[in-house]
């Protein structure tokens, strides 16, 4: 599995946008000089960010003596990045270099607590992410979570079908999902499910995935027994979401499902803590 | 007191970002219709985005029919706004102003709660953000922690100069707050103090702002002590920093300081919980 | 169904490329006025692009008295479009509202015409476009192919997987599918089939769509027949491609495929003919 | 002749409206590895596009070992390009690369055997392009008709005045040529002529080019007749335009006329056919 | 006489480029309220620029009362722009408003003054600007000087071909003009002639423009006498440069010459000078 | 000290800008082939913009043989650039580097002959740079007049808070500085005063810098009498405004102040003069 990605534009401009009249610091204190600085994390992590942080540094014209492996799971002090070069450049993308890894880190790691704790549960069960990122940052945080071990889910409105309550409101399910079908042949087409009775006419409707949402997982079990009965179980992928927490995880992870989403994989994260620090000359 | 706009090109990124080639679903199986949708929220918050959700609303043709306010708290259940227009552009819409206010609610509400304690302890003391914002979200997050109640602190390396650790370990701090005193004199000057000498030859040296680093309260207590001998702790604002989180805050709320700065406000959030519904049509 | 927007911001560059320096022609010898001008079509035509002009002028201060409708027929002569306002604005977009009308309804009549030649013959049988499309075009060519009746297929590179010859260099077919299937449940996959084993590989593998690339007619009728004697023929979309073209269009038509893929859709384009014609005032 | 470079920025916005999220097939199913890969051409061809193509891959760190160039004539088989390097970069630009080489190389081809056609009847007279360009793309179609062998004629609205039907409904074609003279003396100014007196009051007021259009052989002859008569043939260049094809151009080409301008080479092409095939490996 | 627009999106770069994290005086101090704002001059100006405030103000919300016109002369108190609305945007756009108008109208200003001296003098000869503006301030620049009367001479080096001594250390000059010809119809030729007898050869390869580059006065007067002699004198264009400035403008300005070009008209301006003032209300 | 970069797709920008559709001389009239260029200045100058130049003239692919420094005063005919490479490359390049060569070491020049007048006769005084600075180079016009020496002053509204006449119109000045202090601790709080009175009610306030605007020497000389009664000098810094020019700076430098800020450093400036020439080869 390759990641994809983030465009050299858009790391720039993070950088860009915490020194648009420069650094007034470094530039009015430090002399013109050449440094070593390293990059360690302070706790647990899987890491994530570090492809974006090597290739911004190398833009700026630093080198990079070493560097840790993105999804590898990393200890309290190890340094994860060995930087060469300018002391102003450095300390220029210092906060920037901190706040990618931190954050994608932060996700990184989160998911990859939760994937294990479903994997060793349901090995064909996975964790999904959801389109509730930081705005500007889809990529980056679906990247994040793909590195801790989720499936992505759709990256946007444009890549798969996902008929909703709000859909519901003004279509009814059935035809929605007739009516995806005959759009295109290209993407997949989901429809969320608030009843049993709805994941029946789902399915029926031949859509690839049912979305059972904030079902407690009896019903979910009983959803899956009738779609059983009703020999179209196979026929689909069944994801189940809402409110789905690190707490109640464990709760539905035995169900013979194949997608559980949880939206705080990205919506709400811990940075991961990580410090650069300036080597002194010998 | 009046909070900054986010550019509206930015905005608008965020929903082209959710939309390269359209809502493949809307688009699919939705008619050409109106509708109104209400946003509301499921959570006790203290609201911020609201600004921006009107922005992007009406530059995409929909029109507010009312709107909660930035910075006022919302109890589970309040509508914070509700939305008039195209069916398939409030869908088009949905996910990306549910981010926007989801992220922005949640830091402001957090801001305000930590705040609070604050203020109940010291009047005279406020908590800061920090530049551990998400990469391209600088603007936004700062917005928040201000709506919540926070000093913004520095937006980014050209508004201010904060000597830190990795300046200090290539110029003496009290040479390096002499040179940017000398390199201009239309920028506060702040630097980090790791002991009480510190404190008190920043001090000396002429800097506008002390940051307390680490310091355990008693500590930070000793340092304010010596600088009253010293005469000089009318001349600087001391600002504490350092693992500081919700936790221990009530240990340092007490002591005579200005700023208490906590990355946590931005870099490690939890998304307030809103949803939008399209009403059924009488 | 409904079209994806073109962003404004887009569209608004297109002026912009043809007149970095303003109109230097009507900036010199036309007097400020306003005038009437109507777009009208020197040909049969399946109209494309008329969102994107009436959103363009309008942006530029124009009214919009009359217009066509996206997907409707029109004969030659007849009036697509009624704009009135400055006679300098309406001359500096003209080109470029009809260089967007040309090729968008281009795409869109010859889609048009061999949708109506497949679906004369095979009711269920789709033609669909590819991503050979005009670089920095792609949302425009695929809503045009999509007015015009076709498929969009996939848009890029990231919203459905498709193993191709070049992939088959490097993996075996059968393991692509399957590590496709295993890197996520949100997009469908598709392979190319060089022969019938290929075909009955990769359906086995359990890919959604088989592309049967370069095959005579009487090639996919022998694949068909296997697969549906394998019983996999109704887990499968068909999509045959491969140098189809207006002329050999109807010896595949009758087979019992799903869709029929054509390049020539949007890279082999003939602009649709319109002309602009300024009023004379009475 | 040296021809102007697309900017870098332009090609890689290309590459990014394929990829927003990746390249989720080879990015799931291919092992990271480097290969070489050959483009070669399935037609005769002139080339264009090479330039732009080198510049993509080298940007993206592919090396290229062979390299045909802009504006030599290939036959059916040849090798224009061996790139070597990751083979999911490969991948990622496999389909930019073949869409900029096939938009490019079929516009330089047919303008190329259009040009000849001229050239073989009268040395003296060339073919030119139009502003009928894709949107967004004018340098490089212009770039491309260029390479074949046309004229490029004026770039935009902004580098030459050129006075046509819409401007003569609102001011007399003299007096617009005189206004566009006082105006400013470092563009070319031509005007439109419908009839054989129009092009002598162009000529008179002093215009650089006079553009015959929508004229029958036997009447522009009788313009040029007209204009030797009256001593300004040789103070204009005459361009002849309105539906001339591949077909009629032999009709006119004889004519003791400068410029044929044929809006088909830009608005109406056919994508020259190339592939991008990865070599196995020994 | 039209003059071009600057594109929205440039001027609000501007506004943006001087507020990334909002006005921080103006959100800390004032309350919200609507005021009314004028502008106006401090001198005797030729005003340019009004087209540009207006357009930023109203995109930006405010609305305008009155407005001094582009072109027009002003004096020293004249109120030029009467704005109305929130105070809060109103003191945003202070500066970028009066850094344009002073910019401008500093430009227009002086090539209104310079060019009033050519035309008592020779009513056939005009000044004109150079690329000589300010980095990506091209348009605004020339604008400015057109407004004031100046010919803009040719934009960018897309536009017009202008064979200086640096080609000519590479290619002959005569040479030089016969490659150009052949290349394009489309684009004005011209050339710089150091001596009388550069001249004559540029003049009689067809070059339309002659540039006499840093000849006094006696020298450009030789030149005329040639050309006449040779018959050729009406056939081009002569403009003169090098070194000329308000103080010498009057020794050329009798020349029978059609172009005298200043550098200095753009790169070495004053500002005009205006004062926006917010208004007590009654 | 070291100075901010300017973005390099801003410079990148600038070349764009001159060359939508490339150099037509060159394209047409020169030969592919190498040389070298030399840039010299035709007059003492204070260099700035070697660091741009250099950074654009590498990313072109051209190599610098010798360069001059940001800052070090050059005689005339002194070389401060040696470029290698593409002859086309360099003439692209050519009117860029000389026109931001030309505007930042013109108002560095300027910027250091007036600091040094102030700096020979009030060591402690600084000249300092305002915000009105060229629309969208205002990170290149404060560079440029650091690098003459002056203090940058505020970048840009978000930086430092300045409560000026508009603002007193609203708020009073004192109120006005206590919602300031309280809104931040991390901004410089200056406010102007037009008035003795002013000043002291500012000073008072708490306020960090006074701005004393377009008041005579003498009543400058009162208020820092004033200020020094009530024991409040020593804490603000004392700017000057208002007019101040080449002639008059003279009569302030002598005053007890810290900074005479002059708008003319930036807007309205005299372009330093400097050529490119390409070298003849042996």
């Amino acid at each position: 599995m390759i990641f994809p990605d983030i465009p050299l534009s858009k790391l720039i401009s993070f950088v860009e946008e915490d020194s648009q009249f420069g650094d007034i610091t470094s530039n009015a204190v430090i002399e013109p000089q050449s440094c070593t600085a390293v990059v360690s994390t302070r706790q647990h992590v899987v890491l994530a960010g570090i492809a974006e942080c090597v290739r911004l540094s190398e833009w700026y014209g630093l080198s990079i003596k070493k560097s840790g492996a993105d999804g590898t799971p990393y200890m309290a002090g190890d340094v994860i990045l060995e930087i060469y070069g300018s002391a102003h450049t450095i300390l220029l993308l210092e906060r920037t270099l901190l706040n990618i890894l931190g954050r994608m880190s932060g996700i990184a790691t989160q998911t990859r607590t939760l994937q294990d704790v479903v994997r060793s549960i349901n090995p064909k069960c996975k964790i999904t992410a959801t389109r509730k990122t930081a705005p500007g940052l889809r990529l980056m945080d679906k990247k994040a979570a793909m590195i801790g071990g989720a499936d992505p889910h759709r990256f946007s409105l444009s890549d798969a079908v996902l008929i909703k309550d709000n859909h519901r409101v003004l279509v009814r399910v059935d035809e929605a999902v007739r009516r995806a079908r005959s759009a295109g042949a290209y993407h997949r087409i989901e429809a969320e499910a608030d009843t049993i009775d709805d994941a029946l006419m789902i399915a029926e409707a031949g859509a690839d995935i049912i979305l059972l949402d904030n079902m407690a997982p009896a019903e979910v079990e009983q959803t899956l027994v009738l779609l059983k009965e009703k020999g179209v179980r196979d026929k689909v992928v069944i994801e189940v979401s809402g409110g789905i927490t690190g707490e109640n995880l464990a709760s539905y992870a035995p169900l013979a499902i194949d997608r559980i989403s949880m939206g705080s994989l990205t919506h709400s994260i811990t940075n991961a803590d990580f410090s650069l620090d300036i080597m002194k000359q010998a």
